[in-house]
């Protein structure tokens, strides 16, 4: 259990971080996000940078004036996102060029655009530029991207030492694949530059489970303890409270927001998939323990009704169902942390979570 | 100006009513509903019919339990909906045969059936089954149409009258065209039946703006003073402060929500199409006299990159607006009538609304 510090608050660890890819998390407003209790969300720069472009977001006073989020903001890279162009990137030491999914138009990413483009967005918590590499990965292509990512994550700390003022945070990310000892030195290579946080990346890319944790498990043996650790796009409930029993601080994921939209409903005794005919006369609602603004005042049945019906107000009450059922067992999580009383509360979560 | 009590509370007119056509005003909740200030909003009978199907909303515990909207709801009968079927539906003098548009099934809407449906959702208010005949519709058959609606006025007066435990209201609906004779015609029936509220329907259908006026006018004339007059479907804003003009008290429309998920806005000095580029790096609100969540935390710029990326937040955001220019527009115009300064109030928000 912790708190992170930033210029737009405090984020208590272990935090989940709700997406917001196009500087909104979807189908939330800032409002929203706070009722759900988010205290950070997740921006994506190759997004912002695309469209509306840095200038704009910079014209209307950075990304939480423009976005009308005023807590904290961390930006991904665009790693993770450049690398998924698959065809349409190009790798080299200096940086990737890459086409837009969206126009096609030629664009280059450098470790130094990278750092300076979050840092002119304001994000709170700036990410390295990083290489994510595909599972699987032949240990030679992993050991070069490896190396290459700390060369990058040097030049990230560089530029953002020449440039900040100090109010930023940054935090590198540790590569690796699933070899073990790869997952070691990255971590090792990272901590010896000195980063604010440290962040785990390229894990939940379709690898086993067991070399996810084993990834994990390794590098978190090199880190800090002082200093948070994020494990970038995980997971399903059960991923995230595996990855706090190893020490995660902090998490990512679009599960609860996309799966809102499709009409997946998490709820403390496993997960629901609403379009079912079981739910068109169920008057419960959708989590009987849950506090949002949904499971207040709306049953199983009317969502249902919405969600049959093609009408966004279901994916506007499921989102703010699905964020407000992961922030609540983070919630869980510190309390039980604090309390001393992980492990039952972690046996306890997982029993009922699986009972239906 | 005036007061329509409902078993779920007090409306005060004139009155705008949002569409909730299938239980839920498209992209808001009642809680944002409120905070626009509707009083009521309209459900489709037909719609709510077909989907889920009017003993899945009984089991629920009526409409306002079913959607938790716990404000007055008037029902539409579904003969707006029926008869834009075309090619779908037969008409008798019993009722209508129809197709459903969702899995072409066959059904039957009688006066009897329809008030009975209407009375079984819970609606505050119940409109009587008409023919919406289209525009142009030659003399004979308007004479033709408007006299079978009036009959079906008189077999839903009955039924409602038979099975009613009095909490309910029930309207009359005014056909006759474009023909003022007609129209008159048609109101004096209505009113020798006796009816709670008198609309005026089968306007804004294509006709010109001066057969819609001289109809509305036709009606009125014959209406009594002392309840309410609801203009079905209008309309623009101009359209409503012309119809309040003319002593109508309550009105339609989905032109706010659905401008909305287009992009449409309405702000105090004219329509706003919120994707031109010219909006970009607007640092102003849409509109700078609205009090609405969208008006007091985001620019235009924010809203255009909402629409441009199509995030889903740009509609709720846009819709909660709109609906709120709405809604606002109708205070001024009680509050400007309640101090006899109605014909000022037009003038000025006129001037200022054409002023872009």
């Amino acid at each position: 259990m912790g708190e992170l510090a930033t210029p737009h608050g405090i984020i208590r660890t272990p935090a989940f971080m709700p997406v917001g890819t196009q500087g909104t998390v979807k189908a939330m407003t800032p409002e929203g996000l706070k009722s759900a209790g988010a205290e950070i969300v997740l921006g994506n720069a190759y997004h912002l940078y695309l469209r509306p472009g840095v200038e704009t977001i910079r014209k209307m006073g950075g990304l939480h004036r423009f976005t009308g989020w005023d807590r904290p903001i961390l930006t991904d890279s665009g790693g993770y996102q450049v690398f998924s162009l698959a065809e349409l990137r190009k790798i080299c030491e200096e940086g990737v060029t890459f086409q837009s999914h969206l126009d096609g138009s030629a664009h280059a990413f450098t470790p130094e655009s990278v750092t300076e483009l979050q840092m002119g967005l304001g994000a709170d918590i700036i990410m390295c530029f990083d290489e994510c590499i595909p599972y699987p990965s032949s240990r030679q292509y992993t050991e070069e991207s490896t190396a290459r990512t700390a060369r990058w994550a040097k030049r990230c700390r560089d530029t953002f030492r020449g440039a900040g003022d100090g109010s930023q945070a940054i935090f590198g990310i540790v590569q690796g694949g699933t070899y073990a000892d790869l997952r070691r030195r990255s971590a090792g290579e990272l901590v010896v530059l000195g980063f604010d946080g440290y962040a785990i990346g390229g894990l939940a890319i379709g690898e086993p489970k067991e070399a996810t944790w084993e990834a994990v498990a390794s590098a978190a043996e090199q880190l800090p303890s002082d200093k948070p650790r994020y494990m970038m796009g995980v997971g399903f409930p059960e991923d995230i409270i595996q990855g706090v029993s190893l020490g995660v601080d902090m998490f990512d994921c679009v599960m609860p927001t996309r799966n809102a939209r499709t009409g997946t409903l998490f709820t403390s005794s496993g997960k629901l998939a609403i379009k079912n005919a079981r739910y068109s006369a169920d008057e419960s609602p959708v989590d009987q323990e849950c506090d949002c603004y949904a499971c207040r005042n709306f049953t199983r049945s009317y969502l249902r009704h919405l969600f049959m019906a093609g009408e966004m107000t279901g994916a506007m009450l499921a989102t703010a169902h699905n964020l407000r059922f992961y922030l609540r067992m983070m919630e869980g999580m510190r309390g039980a942390i604090g309390g001393g009383r992980f492990a039952e509360w972690r046996d306890e979560f997982l029993y009922k979570y699986s009972s239906s």
